[in-house]
């Protein structure tokens, strides 16, 4: 077993260490400060207090008003509740829109639609870097619901989501986007996004896993997934985690200031791509050259087994992944490469880097120093 | 404000502090342990052996395998889970029985079943303490679930499970029972109660808020509530949350050794409700008289208001509430209480104690001195 300390971590986007402050923020709130906010004693009211203080600050990461922050358990939670909730609650028509490029809480959310409630699905064409092509095309007038994703979590690739929301608008349906790897990467303003759904997950930034996020704008209805006591205004029941929806109120809070670095880190990762491309024969990135967040680079390795690979690398000290963390179990080749075009051979090579606001150029070269010695055992 | 530790706390029902133990055993997995379980590399399979450790506790706590033990983010998401799971996956026809005592994340579990996906629900007949009278006749050839809670969270009173599972069995149905308030207060074997899910919530017991798991019987299908990458066998997707599964088997794992100690807790509340009835005159005992867990005694207390005896206690520094914390908020009479036979009017005058297994006989002879005092107040 190495020695965490000696490693360098780049699988942020698979998940990332918690922020101390965040943990510091939610203690009180775990400890002395246990109440359920729905009693109305002082130990409830304080709790109370501290939940509607947390969701505020939420908001205003957002650019909303508090009252459109549900706190739920997670991103998938709040994929499952944006999508599901979304098109049972608006029953305009049985028919959505999406990219087969989309996470699998997109994916299985709109599965269960056309397998339980008879939804019919379309799915969008993508050009090779995974950007939507024919909107347009897609939408019919009983469209409920288009949902898109505002980066992709293999490739790095943005999607421009003001635009494709107000398309979707004009043509009478409603757009959710899974933000779960933008937060941080991107400013994300909701109104002028002009989302009407967006979902976040907590441990993708530094808060913990179990804590998540959905924006509702305002005067959106959905049928929530969790029944019960009529928490978060009805949308989501179930006593609320209190110090989860604290350490993602702080975590988010300790995010604004690194919105102004993102620059540097793109320029970052531009130098670490080219050092990769120079100095590993077959390396071919994936996603978009431009239109890409500072914190993915991911490459096939055609000729090579990315597994054998990502275990060189491990040797090595460096911490990555072929992709998707939910689908790193499985021997599929990744759904979004696939998605891509590339080869499911060429597809299963894919080596992915995802960094945090705090990795350094030191560790980026050494992260490509490490891949070409690992590639060059096997070739 | 009142010093939280000049206060006795008899909310326990609502909420309980989370033991300290709890939240040691699950601070590496918040802090250098950060992995993502789904993650193939060393941090993701140390987090995963984590989570799996914490499986195979969870599951001899309620003697099943740990293939049995689904992860959620708390008991309304278990009771979701387990009934509009068990209904769309088992289409033995739309008909489901429950009772008017159970919890809100039940009933409205059952009116989401009602209001989307067309069922039926018979309510059964309940004696003036809240025990199932009639569960025979309510039972059809197109009955997919019984539902009904191991014990009342307002007034304490325990349904003879493994005798209602086994008149459902016989019938061909399947049998979910909410065991959120019973976990430490009652022996729960599940292959001995003989139910084929159970909900557990574990804030009520020494857990964190926000976590929860639902015990499902081998072989039994559920439809999941929340759809993903596919994690917890693909019952419950979303990365998981590491930290609160070990917490939440290490809270169990601790309960183990106060099972000895119920006989002596049911003691003490039997001297509690005796010192109450006969210290205030107006106070009637609400719930069974002798099938009742030992941590709660509810009183209705018919002349004064319940709102303003609990103001009362509090300042007296006794921390209570007027029954379940999920409906505190709201201005409606106990929809326990009203489906007992109890008057609106009358119901409103409740008032809870729920104990810990730490709370002591001088804290309840403070209470009921309090209660006194307050109520004389009034009368």
């Amino acid at each position: 077993m190495t020695n965490p300390s000696a490693v360098i971590y780049l699988d942020h986007a698979a998940t990332t260490p918690v922020k101390p402050a965040a943990l510091q923020a939610a203690w009180p709130w775990l400890t002395s400060e246990f109440g359920n906010p729905s009693s109305t004693h002082e130990f409830g009211s304080r709790a109370a207090a501290a939940l509607e203080d947390a969701r505020k600050k939420v908001a205003a990461f957002f650019g909303v008003r508090a009252s459109e922050i549900t706190f739920t358990s997670g991103g998938t939670e709040s994929d499952n509740l944006a999508i599901v909730g979304l098109a049972l609650a608006n029953p305009r028509g049985k028919h959505i829109v999406s990219a087969r490029t989309e996470h699998e809480a997109v994916l299985a959310s709109i599965d269960y639609l056309v397998r339980v409630h008879g939804f019919e699905v379309t799915w969008a064409e993508l050009d090779e870097f995974g950007q939507v092509q024919n909107l347009a095309d897609c939408l019919r007038p009983e469209t409920t619901l288009v949902s898109l994703m505002t980066s992709n979590n293999e490739t790095g690739t943005v999607h421009p989501i003001a635009e494709l929301a107000k398309l979707t608008h004009e043509n009478g349906a409603l757009f959710h986007t899974d933000a779960v790897q933008a937060v941080g990467w991107q400013e994300l303003n909701v109104p002028e996004l002009g989302v009407d759904a967006l979902s976040v997950s907590g441990h993708k930034f530094g808060a913990p896993k179990g804590s998540g996020v959905l924006v509702l704008r305002a005067g959106k209805h959905v049928e929530p997934l969790i029944h019960g006591g009529g928490q978060e205004s009805g949308l989501r029941s179930g006593t609320e985690n209190v110090a989860w929806a604290v350490a993602i109120a702080n975590a988010l809070d300790e995010l604004r200031e690194t919105n102004a670095d993102l620059k540097a880190a793109a320029m970052m990762r531009d130098e670490f791509i080219t050092e990769v491309l120079s100095t590993v024969p077959n390396a071919k990135l994936t996603g978009h050259p431009v239109n890409r967040q500072a914190n993915i680079a991911s490459f096939t390795l055609q000729g090579v087994s990315g597994e054998a690979v990502l275990l060189e690398l491990e040797r090595r000290g460096i911490i990555v992944s072929s992709g998707s963390a939910c689908a790193a179990g499985s021997d599929e080749p990744s759904h979004v490469l696939v998605a891509l075009g590339i080869q499911a051979e060429v597809a299963q090579t894919a080596v992915r880097f995802s960094f945090a606001h705090d990795t350094t150029r030191e560790d980026l070269h050494a992260a490509a120093k490490a891949l070409a010695e690992a590639v060059s055992v096997f070739i």
